[in-house]
């Protein structure tokens, strides 16, 4: 059975970089999948999205967020993920649930457990079978988009550094309470180290690889 | 101290122009208040709104709905409602939470309770203290819709006359459940007897009517 995998960890954390490396694997190896991402990946999610990251959006109250959140991943659930899976196609997601819990959760306040609760009303407590957290301390991450210039400051990006590391902690305590689900990779390593440690895991999972 | 008053009803109950006779009232009278509706009320909530009614979201899942719904009513409440009745300001709103418990909650059979459970997030269980419940079968107020032909029709008023009638079932519960709150106004009758109706409810809780 295909699995659904999503990927987590702060800004610059190089996730999205190595994820991109990781499809190239599959693609290679004919493995059918889908790459998505959160907040998005449908039509009404990617109008959510926007709303999200407008930097426009600035006085949005914590708890309409962590609501507009949990919306786009509803949508995102029922309209790609469960239908890909039902097809036997892996699902390769850029941030999921465990980034509510770490952001709005655990920087912004609203407690893990609280943030977990409406994420159970809108996923109906579908978990990712495996989730990689990339483990990169704020100032590190940070430091990496402050030189990536080619991309675009969003709302999130303009948090303090005491938010990031917030975040940072929140994901920390995400790998204790769910130790067998979330396996974090060292993201400080050069790509290509970061890359072959996630197919490392992914070939113990599965036979394709 | 100045009220929260919201008003509720199915689709052509004629809320909206007794509550544009009642505002009149508000004036002529000096009374600080403000007008609003959900979905909306705020810019956030309005691009919101947009995704809501939009004709083209016709795939949208229940609870990415309601999580929707209640998104915009948290941006609502904590920006507008809130504010105003601290500067002891009234609020009169077109739709609040018991839209929420009878549309997704009872219509769609997400059920009453938890979609409440989701609301007790966005709201911190802040509810009306007076709200007026406009009733009407659903085929007088679908009636009343038909004729009215200046009103564009949104993705809401497509449904079903069962799903109107679930509807409706869902405000005579909600009656029930909050009896003090809720005060039901025969809305089949003249637009001006169902405003002198809830202008002699109004005057039983304001010196200044």
């Amino acid at each position: 059975m295909a699995l659904f995998i999503t990927f987590e960890g702060g800004e610059g954390s190089g996730k999205s970089s190595a994820l991109a490396k990781i499809v190239e694997v599959f693609k290679e190896k004919n493995i059918p999948f889908i790459l998505t991402r959160e907040p998005g990946g449908t039509p009404i999610g990617e109008e959510i999205r926007d709303i999200l990251l407008s930097s426009q959006n600035e006085n949005m109250d914590i708890r309409t967020e962590a609501l507009l959140f949990a919306a786009s991943r509803r949508q995102h659930l029922t309209k790609r993920i469960w239908p890909a899976l039902e097809k036997n196609v892996y699902v390769l997601c850029d941030r999921y649930l465990d980034s509510s819990l770490a952001y709005q959760g655990a920087a912004r306040k609203l407690g893990i457990e609280t943030v977990y609760e409406i994420n159970r009303f809108a996923t109906e407590d579908s978990l990712p079978d495996l989730t990689f957290f990339f483990d990169i301390t704020p100032e590190e991450g940070l430091a990496r988009i402050a030189k990536n210039k080619g991309r675009e400051v969003n709302r999130l990006d303009k948090e303090t550094l005491d938010f990031h590391h917030a975040v940072y902690d929140g994901y920390i305590e995400l790998c204790k309470k769910f130790p067998k689900r979330i396996i974090r990779i060292d993201a400080s390593q050069e790509l290509d180290k970061v890359v072959s440690d996630c197919l490392i895991i992914l070939k113990e999972r599965m036979s394709e690889l």
